[in-house]
């Protein structure tokens, strides 16, 4: 459908506009943005309720909920943790966008925050190109999932700042060849910097929280 | 963006035309056409090789691989089992549509086939939105993405004529309320058929192929 391309040239560029805009009103803030990417049920939301159990003692965080219903789980489980939360519904869009998270930053008392968390729509292609004027972009790949989505879903893991492998305490009851995967992200993102770990069980958990606690100090400083 | 709206309605029209064109083409050669659809890692590919190695020595089948990459790793797999296995690379593209799969039926001898499977693009938003021209529609959820997958992606649940609830054999290791789970499918999909299974253990797929079976020979008599 060549028709439509320059719609979408369009869109991606105002788009982007609009991401330069969230991240400057961040910064301005020092205010760390962090976009968590993945497929449904890879444990984005588990990710972040672990972190947020690990860091909300010492750093004030909050955490922006992209999802394509209306349903509230994943905000309620965040707020009952005590940080805030705001949904955006994207109508059964498959993405977040600049738009979006730019309306949704006007909810937050951003002069507070340290970090500011962007649980995007549970999907590897759509999500990889929209970037939203966050700092960091974290994907999650999760153990039953597969050893071949690096290269199967390229664009997203070239894109990524660091990857979270979650579900290690599956990787007795699954088929998963370590290494394939590895050498599929090293291949799009050499020397990506990686968090094996398990959200169920903790293992792991620590180097990913003092990893981004470095992250969350920087932009503090900055 | 409200601009953007009419073109996508122009595509969604114009696809829905091309669907049932590939529909009637399925049908004038007797060929059962099924979508498979899932999240990334759900276990599509497996599903349908376990399909294959249970059927192809009584049925002709054949597969349409829908890839957003160029990468052949499902379709070597299929075609090393003897089937004929056409490889769509949608160029990133997020899901298959009709267009697509007219340009693939081209390839296949339909009037030797009994059943045509559509592996689409791994995703549970975009894919929901473009008919194809296949007569059924099954999704693949599987148990370590979590048990609350119809309550946040409900429109895909919504649209399918089968449920696969695949990697069964994992249910010891990863929380997941099969009550709950459930209960969500059946507000969205009452009375909707789903087959518990593991395409690791095989525990399951004895009841998935005999229903698939029934609905191949519905279409070769129909």
């Amino acid at each position: 459908m060549p028709r439509t391309i320059p719609v979408v040239e369009n869109i991606l560029n105002a788009n982007d506009q609009l991401a330069a805009a969230n991240q400057a009103r961040l910064e301005t803030n020092r205010v760390l943005g962090v976009n968590i990417l993945a497929s449904p049920g890879a444990g984005k939301t588990s990710l972040i309720l672990r972190t947020i159990t690990a860091l909300s003692s010492q750093l004030h965080l909050a955490v922006l909920e992209g999802d394509t219903a209306s349903v509230t789980i994943d905000a309620d489980k965040i707020s009952a943790l005590g940080v805030p939360a705001v949904q955006i519904n994207t109508g059964g869009q498959c993405h977040l966008d600049a738009k979006m998270v730019q309306a949704a930053l006007a909810q937050f008392d951003l002069k507070i925050l340290d970090c500011l968390i962007v649980e995007n729509v549970g999907n590897l292609i759509c999500t990889a190109d929209f970037r939203l004027g966050t700092h960091i972009n974290v994907l999650i790949a999760s153990i039953p999932e597969g050893d071949d989505k690096p290269y199967k879903y390229p664009a997203i893991y070239r894109g990524v700042d660091a990857l979270i492998i979650n579900k290690i305490d599956l990787l007795p009851y699954v088929p998963f060849n370590l290494d394939y995967f590895q050498l599929g992200v090293e291949a799009l993102n050499p020397g990506l910097v990686s968090f094996p770990l398990s959200c169920q069980t903790g293992e792991g958990l620590d180097k990913w929280i003092s990893w981004l606690t470095r992250q969350i100090q920087k932009a503090n400083s900055g």
